[in-house]
């Protein structure tokens, strides 16, 4: 148990991305010796690990000799070769989130299958091999407009999703696998997130909310805790932890859900490692979720999930229209705010809604912090040198 | 103003020691491009930065070359090569702390005129070129026991620092240059780290309080807020304030500070950098100390001082009696109490009274916090694979 402080333990990372780079503040703190893999030899995880490889996570060969150099395996990113993570739980490494976690996950249909089996509430749904599939269920009147289409595999932070209102609609969609699951009118998007380590101990962040934008139907701010009954939010962690339960997860498990407008708790997706929707946590909790993904998947005992004060996190992602040599303009005006903390990712290049980094606003006050919230996001644009 | 973020600017920091290590989290955070130099390759800084650099602060050549290679150079060890970074300020280079403000810590008799020069409260002092110099005015009764021993250059952790009662003290100590200080009973130490930047922005953080074991004279805890009233609370920002003002200082000023039993508060000495009684604040405060002497070396805005939770900091030294390999015994025991997170600096050898790492312990009441250190005290033990 306090074999992985200054020892020769090595934990390996599958992907050098945000998520990863924020991961080794924690392993430096705790002095825990680092491997990460990532295909850009410019990812953000490239500082702060102890040693950086560049190679394909989607290679068997490269996963496979990666995971022979390490005592233990996490990743920050799910599209990873599967096959090989297998081969080497099969040879006795300790992988979290273990490989039968991600092969569920990974499609979307395996997943909401598994949902309906667990008695897990979701939202109804079909599966489709392909579009011609989905097609001809709508033909035979098995399937009714409007209803949300989902890629199978491989969408994230909106893409590979869409609503789906009229066979206008079906021409945007590609010939993949996917799924059509019922447009179930929402209030609130909620998420918590739930940290379970080998021996069976499970603790449960506070509820979080996505505020959405009113027009443009984009999340403009994460907020923790959540504005919601009390009802609800036990509810929703009570949910969240029979998901996590049911998958036998371990590390964490960011569980997004719905509220229905008749206060129904429902499943969306989940996501098998720290999460967006968990950055408010270092500044806002006891123990951030990158610490708490570390006690999980080391079994040592979890932190404290319990927020100090109020925290809201507004992603930072490329303007429109400006594209190169990134340039965080009026970063200063907001870093004059209290309690507010920018992270930059450390992306040279900023696109159009390129994810570069997020801001964190904390305060005793929730009102004070949604205040302050709207005032970065109004301030702070992500522009490049010369548009 | 948003020129160093994700840019091609480039800080250098002299020294790769944890307090290095600590900066870095929030240099990454910030996406800030350093380069560290330190001689011992197994430096704890050697991740985290985009450059390491094995080398001699001490020589001439190498701080000097290394400082071409930056646009700013700031340091978390004030032993550095004074007349390279002089020669570095002459050619343009900013360097904060300034190589003035060194000149005048490096040497603690110095240090003690200044505070006298600027009617900073203090205790009386004489300076000795050497310490025959010391015997020769004790001859002439121009000097009388008690009296505290400092060495002028190059103390640290009470190293160089002895309570002289009688001439069978005097036998102990070195033939260098040194001061003498009147004894002054006092009831706590006090520390309050104060931030300024260029542009003048001043932030006092709270003050802190050492709280002594009651036998062995060895500072056990580092409690913020200090149990002390408003009145001297005030007065320890007051007189820290007054400090960091005469020394023009820019980036993070430590000053150590004891409250007599009249309630008088006197300057013992100060740190012109991040310092040992502000590793709290990585947990308890808005703004880290760490986050905060970047932002003011920088020029950034400071960020807000005060406190989310009670704070206490309980130093990591090695055992008596134990040499080699680390092993942390019990820190999953100690990691199971809410509110409690090791920091590991990363050294692989243990050796008695090594500075190992420190843990610090939050909580919403201060009293809960004071018992949970002693818990962790209690448990904790840094000691060595085979003793």
């Amino acid at each position: 148990m306090n074999y992985y402080f200054s020892s020769d333990f090595k934990l390996g990372i599958l992907g050098g991305g945000q998520l990863g780079k924020m991961l080794l503040y924690d392993t430096r703190k705790f002095d825990i010796q680092t491997l990460v893999l990532d295909p850009d030899e410019e990812a953000p995880s490239r500082f702060g690990c102890n040693t950086f490889q560049k190679g394909s996570l989607l290679d068997f060969d490269t996963v496979y000799q990666f995971g022979k150099k390490v005592n233990l395996l996490t990743l920050e990113i799910e599209h990873v070769n599967l096959e090989a993570l297998e081969k080497l739980e099969e040879e006795g490494l300790a992988i979290y989130p273990s490989p039968k976690t991600l092969r569920l996950i990974q499609n979307k249909g395996r997943q909401k299958d598994f949902y309906i089996e667990n008695n897990i509430p979701t939202s109804k749904h079909q599966r489709f091999v392909d579009l011609n599939d989905l097609k001809n269920t709508l033909d035979k009147n098995l399937l009714n407009f409007p209803f949300v289409w989902k890629a199978a595999q491989g969408g994230y932070d909106g893409n590979g999703v869409k609503i789906v209102r009229s066979t206008m609609d079906l021409l945007e969609l590609p010939e993949v696998e996917c799924l059509a699951e019922d447009l179930v009118p929402f209030k609130n998007e909620l998420a918590v997130i739930v940290a379970r380590s080998p021996k069976g101990e499970i603790k449960t962040y506070p509820v979080v909310e996505m505020e959405f934008h009113p027009e443009a139907n984009q999340v403009e701010y994460t907020l923790c805790p959540a504005r919601i009954s009390p009802e609800v939010a036990w509810k929703a962690r009570e949910v969240a932890l029979k998901v996590s339960e049911a998958m036998n997860h371990v590390g964490l498990l960011a569980v997004e859900m719905f509220q229905t407008e008749k206060d129904e708790i429902i499943v969306n997706e989940v996501a098998p490692r720290p999460h967006n929707s968990g950055h408010y946590s270092i500044e806002a909790s006891y123990t951030s979720q990158f610490e708490q993904h570390l006690r999980a998947i080391l079994d040592l005992p979890l932190g404290n999930t319990n927020s100090k004060v109020a925290g809201i996190m507004v992603n930072l992602v490329g303007e429109e229209g400006y594209s190169g040599q990134v340039v965080y303009e009026n970063i200063d005006k907001i870093m004059a705010i209290d309690g507010v903390t920018p992270h930059i990712y450390g992306k040279r290049e900023t696109r159009p809604f390129r994810k570069m980094g997020h801001v964190t606003i904390v305060n005793e006050d929730m009102n004070e912090a949604r205040r302050i919230a709207e005032e970065v996001k109004n301030s702070l644009r992500v522009i490049s040198v010369a548009p």
